[in-house]
């Protein structure tokens, strides 16, 4: 059996590649399943929400393995693995579901019934979320195989946009949840608040979707210049209090079609949201919370990224690090850098880097 | 000219029935209109949106008018008006809508942009809504008519079911608002939070929509007696601390498909909304705020009623009073008796009385 | 392990109970499957699409054993159902799926391309629908049950409705779909074209979406008096060969919001249909076809049913046989009595019937 | 008063530019209205749908004024006319509509129920559609004007993109809707049938909501050259008798996601629709019929032009001529160029020409 090493967390801001076990087919619980697969890891990317458990707001517990941004290929199918076979090329939604609940079966899966004992959803390498391994590792398995995962039709197509199609995992899909829960259409003017990935992700999903104009704030100045430069508008934060004036500026009035906020909870000391009743009730407003459920939208991405129409690698500046250097690309990426890490565990993406 | 007389507001909790003015064809700003008609008024209810103004709540002036909630028959129409005619009967949106701008023609007639100069959406008789006079009147100028009005077919039917019909002007559209954007469908378990008579309407049009159960909450002990008595499930939230626990006694589990509160912003000292992130937010929820677009509702809820599935007279408990007796009205209500109070400012209601 | 029988299509006009298999966990190519449970069926209907094959307008081979409306016990789950167990009490979808391929993670179980070679979509005894054993039978066979199967949580309770609950597996969804997908809603003046069982399940669906007024046209005297008897308005279309004449005696004009084809192919000689480009292109129809996708609606029906909302066995006029007499059920129902066919193949609708 | 002239309909292949007279403020059955504008024409484009009545397949009377895609300047506005004014840029949808009426309450402006006693449905310019003067002309009348213009906020830049913009009227809308009622979205797998105006409409709509890839099918060479140039893919139809075939060759099966008729029913003989149920039938398939209804689309439609997102004069091949020579211009389309023609009644596109 092959020997496999991860990124483990040991603590507030400490992160290290070790040894790990070799993936199991078997749940957290200990059962043993059949229809899970095992994948060599092609790509795995540090997310945003990684540093939620890095920077210590959470109670993740030392030891645990991250990473749920994964692409593989099938090393190993359980008996029950009907319509994947080895060697299959796959992208790998971050939410671990079953297939089988009502939630997933009506397109839920972030909220799925059975993978977390503790809540409705789970996720591979993350605190709370039902303890499945993470995948930023060598080797990793996947349960519920048949339903939760979409096979790249061509091998070799898909891993000359490899830069691009790992980024279906998590970021895109969440991007683009959130543009189409704002109402994201055609000729739609709107604001994405923040710079980092995923505001570019779903800069680059209100773009696809046909958005007229899409503006994208933020404070960091290397953020606003990348997103220049990849065809957002940038709003620079700092230069005013005011946010619709900022737009006013843009769009003549300080008014857009829909918002997506793409900072998330850091940004505020206490973690509750508030909302004034009375003339902001009285706007007709809607709000939407939760986790993208990625396989509602993963399979049109892909067409829309095999075709050309979705360059989402440039746009999040797509960054190839070796596994090893992991520890680096947390601290560059907590740093506040305009670039999104990928890991390549096993040197498959010396080409695509 | 015929003589007028009316509701004002006089102060807090101060309210008299005094002579006004004949209404005028023109707008607020004094501009003569030919798209208006005058109303004899049918009926107008009492709101417990009125009530906020009257508890002093808001900065509504001394001397309005009150009333938005308005049927009435046409006995004057503009130069402009081309598909009603004197002796319609008519119900009366109580948003003021103009029909030509884009959020009335995408059917969000509570936001239109044209008929208040201070903000989005107007009505009849309501703070900072335009300056529109109100309804609980004997006679009403309705503005754009055409576009806001809709006439019921047969006089003499609509006449009988009269107490049910006046409730299309702003009460069951609400509560049906409700219940469709909580995304009640057939088979929903619904909690709905309030027992007023909004409560009460949104209930109903759960009940229309195929909700499997309706529960409502409350704790006061006659709204939850008339809740029972018209085939709700009463929730006496006297009984416990918990929501969750009250819930899971009728349904099993502590949980709902859909929930709408109908309690309103008085129920918090500070008017403002709070959400924690992190497990709330994990959730995956939809939240709405606004008013019901009257017009996007009401042909459809005419048909329920006139087809005898949606008896909301019985259900919301509609009481007529005369005009005269309107301050009366106003206390009851205030008070909490289990009653939806509907003026007779012309003496038209005899028989449904 | 026990004996089974079912019911044997032998030809045009020829239906037999006999001796049959006892169900293997299998596919019908002979693949050994782990997903599959096997059922002691508890009710089990006839279809009036049964009727297709066994008028021998279809290429169903004889020996073929009939039945896609079905709800049973589990006896016995492969190794691979995790979420149900020996004993649990379950609705059969009449749709075989395999929950794991595109149309399956879209609700669209009714063109599943996993489970039948020959062209999308699977079905349980019927030709061309992927050679599934039929359910008219003491024993079937599930496959996939974690995904296809619903568990009444109260097995008690639900044999107290049990001639509510069999209708799940096809009919009251399949009118759920018709009236759905007719945009059927709260106020919807509805027509229903035929009053057999689908019909009448589209019509109780309407009712329970909020239908204002349904009609329900036929030429048989009796499905119309029962139609009637249920609540429905009948349309006599023996009356006058304008159906819009019909319907306007009943509105006050030609004109409904939806309309539902619950007759069938077997209407027309060439199984063709026809629609004049013009003046009918001008109205901005809409037209669908397709099986209903029933696991995307039972869910929220069985909710309607346990809360007593939808009474679809008087509205059906559900009649219970034992398995034996079902050569002559389908006789009768071939007839065209007012009656919908249980089969009671194991005897444990005695209290039921 | 100015004198007027436009594009006089004079029996089958013969069309003049003649006098006529200029428009009053009126309806077609001569009563005055208050609600109208008059219109200097800036741009009106002939349309495919015209050459049905030149081609004389319709009962269109001769002397009739042609015309229904318009943009103009409002040098006349109505007592009733309140948020538009004299010097306004607007875009005029080819549907007239009351914006009053159920139908047009609810965005199905395509069907409005009054400004055609004939049927549903009214435009100008064309045969059974109410009667309205058409718009090939210097000037033209618009009623119900504040509900169904809009005007270009930036006069300067609208006349910079005035070959785009004129697009609005009609064949944009026309084509978005084809693509939004076919299903259209991101990563869509898309075939349209037909290369002329109207198709390409299609393909550049199918582009903007996200489509991954845009088939477009025709016959004549020049038509898929021209698609070619601006980006889709075309099917040459001459090329086999199988389009699945031809489909498979691009795409690696012959399948897509959503499919667009923009060839119309001159195609046949008969103008019939044949479906043969079974197969088909089984497939679950969405058909939709009806005109577009402009203004549910042209707001959204007009920031994607603004902002770049949308080159439809490019995609179109927009070519401007003189009023006077339309009848060189119906000549030319009716040949198969693969040209989009707009007229210049009033000399004003000298310098977008």
């Amino acid at each position: 059996m092959a020997e496999n090493s991860g990124v483990v967390f040991l603590g507030q801001n400490k992160v290290e590649v070790q040894s790990i076990d070799f993936p199991k087919m078997q749940n957290p619980a200990g059962k043993k399943i059949n229809h899970g697969v095992i994948l060599k890891v092609v790509s795995t990317n540090i997310c945003g929400s990684d540093q939620h458990m890095v920077r210590g707001r959470t109670t993740a517990p030392t030891g645990m393995v991250l990473g749920h941004e994964i692409t593989g290929e099938i090393i190993e199918a359980g008996a029950d693995v009907e319509y994947l076979k080895v060697g299959d090329l796959v992208t790998v939604p971050f939410n671990v579901a079953c297939g089988r609940c009502r939630t997933c079966r009506e397109q839920q899966t972030g909220v799925c019934l059975n993978v977390n004992p503790g809540r409705a959803g789970g996720a591979y390498g993350y605190v709370d979320m039902g303890g499945w391994v993470g995948g930023q590792a060598k080797f990793v398995m996947v349960p519920y195989a048949d339903f939760n995962l979409i096979k790249f039709p061509d091998k070799a197509q898909a891993m000359e946009k490899i830069k691009d199609l790992t980024m279906l995992s998590d970021i895109l899909p969440t991007g683009f949840h959130g543009a189409v829960m704002a109402g994201v259409g055609v000729g739609s003017i709107v604001y994405i608040a923040g710079a980092g990935p995923v505001g570019l992700a779903a800069a680059a999903s209100a773009q696809i979707l046909g958005a007229a104009l899409v503006m994208v704030g933020d404070m960091n100045p290397d953020r606003l210049k990348h997103a220049k430069k990849v065809g957002f508008t940038p709003i620079d934060l700092t230069k005013g209090d005011n946010l619709g004036d900022l737009i006013a500026q843009v769009v003549g009035m300080p008014e857009v079609d829909a918002a997506v906020d793409a900072v998330g909870f850091e940004a505020r000391a206490q973690g509750n949201l508030k909302m004034r009743f009375g003339l902001g009730w009285a706007k007709s407003h809607r709000f939407y919370t939760g986790q993208t459920p990625v396989l509602k939208y993963n399979r049109q991405l892909i067409q829309a990224i095999l075709h050309d129409r979705l360059p989402i690698a440039k746009i999040v500046n797509a960054t190839v690090i070796p596994l090893d250097d992991a520890a680096n690309g947390y601290k560059d990426f907590d740093s506040g850098v305009a670039k999104k890490f990928i890991l390549d565990p096993n040197g498959l993406l010396g080409k695509a880097a």
